[in-house]
């Protein structure tokens, strides 16, 4: 493999480590061995795990980031209908894992928030960047009249994130996807109706 | 110290340790140095770390339940009030940590529910009696006509623990309450305004 594609190789076995394990929990040796690159190679590609750490979760915000924009740019339906969809369609990749993994950035936040500044300050930047997102499409979506001019859509969107990180959280023991459809329909069905 | 009033310690050791750097971070060495107590006697006590976790975990769901009755029980104010004033004062709580600390079994949610099936069984189980206690004010609010009858008060629960444990690992990495304020403010002056 050439270095920039084993370097991406160990940040997508990170990411998959992470997700399983944990960060603290999770072994280099043991990304090294799902990434099938040899041991000793680490410290070429990263300076610390933290660094790794810092970038797997970047790497896993840029794909995200494509992933919200697939639906959220969609403009051939309403603004409202975009995040539905955006939901659903996260909902229904949940299903796939029994909702096991959650959100790398939730579980990051939960496990490392506290622990290290670094990653701290980059996870809420990441929640940010989402919450911004959200309240673009809601800002569209009071523009054509979906929900109610006197919304404040940056609170609404903030709320809307946190709501949705509880709720996979709370799909992590379940173990199904009930949390994420029932915050879909309250959120859909009856908040967003309120502020219609 | 006599044996219960040791375990006692290790358990109010264990816990504070879980909160700061999560389970599986945790070594025993420094819970027993926290608890002051020798090492070597931890396996007179506990089987496992496992069965450590899980004993840590039922104390904090105990005196968690007595909190909850502390507030939810008490019949002098209505019910939607009962409600506020425990957020409230969890709220107030978080606050004197910087929300560092999360909730434990939130925080043990994210981090073992995937990896230890007594884990996973045991919080879905703390979880699910929040929601029953919840719904029972609830539905206490439905008979003092607060909230209306046609309300599912066991969804509403489970939409609001969900909801609140988000807000709570947001104020990880946001680091002040903001993010529980928001919560109330929705909860209590969008939501039920809307189911009143």
């Amino acid at each position: 493999m050439g270095k920039e594609s084993t370097k991406s190789t160990l940040l997508d076995a990170g990411k998959q480590v992470f997700l399983e394990k944990g960060y603290n929990h999770a072994g280099i040796e043991a990304i090294l061995h799902a990434a099938g690159v040899p041991k000793g190679s680490f410290y070429y590609y990263f300076e610390s795990k933290e660094d790794f750490g810092l970038q797997v979760l970047d790497r896993f915000a840029d794909c995200y980031r494509v992933d919200i924009e697939r639906f959220l740019g969609d403009t051939s339906v309403t603004p409202l209908e975009r995040l539905r969809r955006y939901f659903e369609s996260v909902c229904e990749r949940a299903e796939t894992q029994q909702c096991r993994n959650g959100c790398l950035v939730g579980n990051l936040s939960q496990e490392m928030a506290a622990l290290s500044e670094d990653f701290r300050l980059r996870l809420e930047e990441i929640f940010e960047g989402w919450v911004a997102r959200y309240a673009e499409c809601l800002k569209e979506a009071q523009e054509v009249g979906e929900i109610s001019p006197s919304i404040d859509v940056h609170a609404l969107a903030e709320f809307w994130l946190n709501s949705w990180q509880g709720a996979v959280l709370r799909a992590k023991t379940t173990r199904n996807t009930q949390p994420l459809r029932l915050f879909l329909q309250m959120i859909f069905g009856t908040i967003l109706q309120a502020l219609a």
